[in-house]
């Protein structure tokens, strides 16, 4: 699928570039395009910023009007923090990184993300070029971000769209999780050693204060690499015997 | 809510903490922890990089040790792109992000978050004292992130998590939505124009290109203002009568 190309209207520092470029990389983006870079172009700030993402540093392209920019997209989106005096629709990055796999999708689109410059962002009229706005939620008592993180956000945002990591797994190596059967080996185990520790205060009290011990080791989500320590744990201390005072 | 803390262990450039300061207080986290800052602190580079945000600064904690800097806290997430050596939970910031917010709710936890410095990272040691360890989803060929783009991500997530912001809105100012009623007025009107310019080949092709017609400004959810412009663009075309030559 097509990325969404990043357009930087009116960038100054060459670093920002280079940052925003290696932002871009981190998520999967490679579409650069700068118009009116102030330092001028090629800028060796930039590509030293970029650590690592040389290539969408050296594949940008410079251009002298926001229309030249955009010229082969379809659908544009603008991202502003401030409130404008124009009628548009405003979008999350998370609803706006939907709306681009969709539109990219369909295969009739070609979209594009507009950043304005450091100094002063977008004008109104290159706002108005966009077909929505994307707003950060963010504290509204401190929203400013740099040039850098705002593509950072968008951009996560669109990889993630796209994106088949579960939400919550486990390395666990060349383990596999401990069956039931393992589990309870262990425990009674344990409540032999028990017994003969003289842990429990009561016999009455015993399965109690068993379920609780259970639940604590069920709770951990053991692999059989887990029983086998744990087995050793309790050998261990048995064979130690009591602390000397 | 409590958000969560901030912990940057073995962090190097002071730039580079005054940067994790703007982006923890752009998604409205101030408890920042340092686990001997190279550089040592208070550190004016930190100051100047924070951009406002240097309260979070001015109340940044130092410690000697990563058991110090978590002592009092319950819910450790380490933030990590390495794969480890280590049995661990893997999280992506967004489930991450859920899970500290369903901790904070019950009232029983105070959660953090720690990052490794620019350098080599958290140790095997570090990551082991988290309950959880937090993988951002990026492009595998090009996953490095500089410490300020990764507490944003984390940030921007826990910010995200609980912010009420619709995924889509319209700026309409002062405007309303049009009533079918005034879409209605104004189509008719314009038909009436077509039909006295000969707009239409035939008597029989007018309903259908009518019909697009309609669709054509259905789309663009048109407002009470967007109506009258368009009146305004009909009557204003009439007047101007036929082009020259």
């Amino acid at each position: 699928m097509t990325a969404p190309a990043v357009i930087l209207i009116d960038p100054q520092l060459g670093e920002n570039i280079g940052m925003c470029a290696r932002a871009m990389l981190n998520c999967g983006l490679t579409d650069l395009r700068l118009v009116r870079p102030r330092d001028g172009w090629p800028n060796q700030k930039a590509q030293d910023a970029s650590a690592g993402a040389q290539d969408v540093v050296d594949h940008a392209q410079v251009f002298q009007t926001t229309e030249e920019a955009v010229a082969d997209l379809t659908r544009i989106y603008a991202t502003t923090g401030r409130t404008r005096e124009l009628l548009e629709y405003v979008l999350t990055p998370r609803a706006a990184a939907e709306d681009m796999r969709t539109a990219t999708a369909s295969g009739l689109h070609r979209t594009g993300v507009l950043f304005g410059g450091e100094r002063s962002g977008l004008t109104n009229d290159d706002v108005a070029k966009a077909d929505a706005i994307i707003r950060v939620p963010l504290n509204p008592d401190f929203r400013s971000l740099n040039l850098a993180q705002a593509v950072l956000l968008i951009g996560y945002e669109w990889f993630t769209a796209g994106d088949q990591t579960p939400s919550e797994t486990r390395d666990i190596r060349d383990a596999r999780p401990a069956t039931q059967n393992e589990v309870e080996i262990f425990i009674e185990r344990l409540g032999r050693g028990l017994d003969e520790g003289s842990f429990f205060r009561s016999v009455e009290m015993r399965p109690t204060v068993m379920r609780n011990i259970r639940l604590m080791f069920q709770r951990t989500q053991l692999t059989d690499q887990d029983v086998r320590t744990l087995h050793g744990i309790t050998e261990s201390l048995r064979r130690a015997g009591p602390e000397r005072k």
